[in-house]
């Protein structure tokens, strides 16, 4: 199974996903993230999909958790680098990624996860 | 063939390794941080492998060519995260990353790469 690196910059986790992630590799992801928000304590997380070129209902769902479950543990999100594709797709299944900022830059991402005052 | 992706932070490009990466794989990579780097005009290079815990005398040759030809474009490199395991290899294969900054969190090396004054 591909290990999916999580990185720590300062306060920030950033997670960039790759294309052709299957779904148990989603939901291990999902666990990883959340593990890693535990033992970090980090205030935000980044996830970058700006080579993600296609997103299945599952992957969209699985987005979806990762940044409540992470707001419920104290983390904010930010979605950088969506692609139009995806971007359709994630309307048409209904996903709208509600209090998730996004932007199309990891610098924008990253700016809000440590200045939420500053935008979105 | 697993796709690495390239994060762009203000003039750093960040590469996370993971472990598993086949020959052709490491060329791939190398080639595809070159393009960018060229693409991107970025002055700085983060590659992050604090998940690789096994390096081979190849990738840590592929390691060394990276750094020393994104000198010659102007960009300078960090490497990040290093494990007891793979710092042992890479000595004992006589790899000693010249010229590169190496730190154990990425926030260093970031730090490093944006202020290169400011240590190693």
């Amino acid at each position: 199974m591909m290990q999916v690196p999580i990185l720590k910059m300062n306060d920030v986790l950033i997670v960039t996903l790759g294309n052709d992630i299957t779904d148990d590799e989603a939901i291990a992801i999902k666990h990883n993230i959340l593990v890693k928000i535990k033992e970090t304590e980090c205030q935000g997380l980044l996830i970058d999909i700006s080579v993600v070129d296609l997103i299945d209902s599952f992957m969209g769902r699985i987005l979806n958790e990762i940044a409540e479950m992470a707001k419920l543990m104290g983390s904010r999100t930010a979605i950088t680098g969506m692609s139009p594709q995806v971007a359709i797709t994630m309307i048409e299944l209904g996903l709208k990624l509600q209090g998730v900022y996004t932007a199309l830059t990891v610098e924008k991402g990253f700016e809000w996860l440590r200045n939420p005052n500053t935008g979105a």
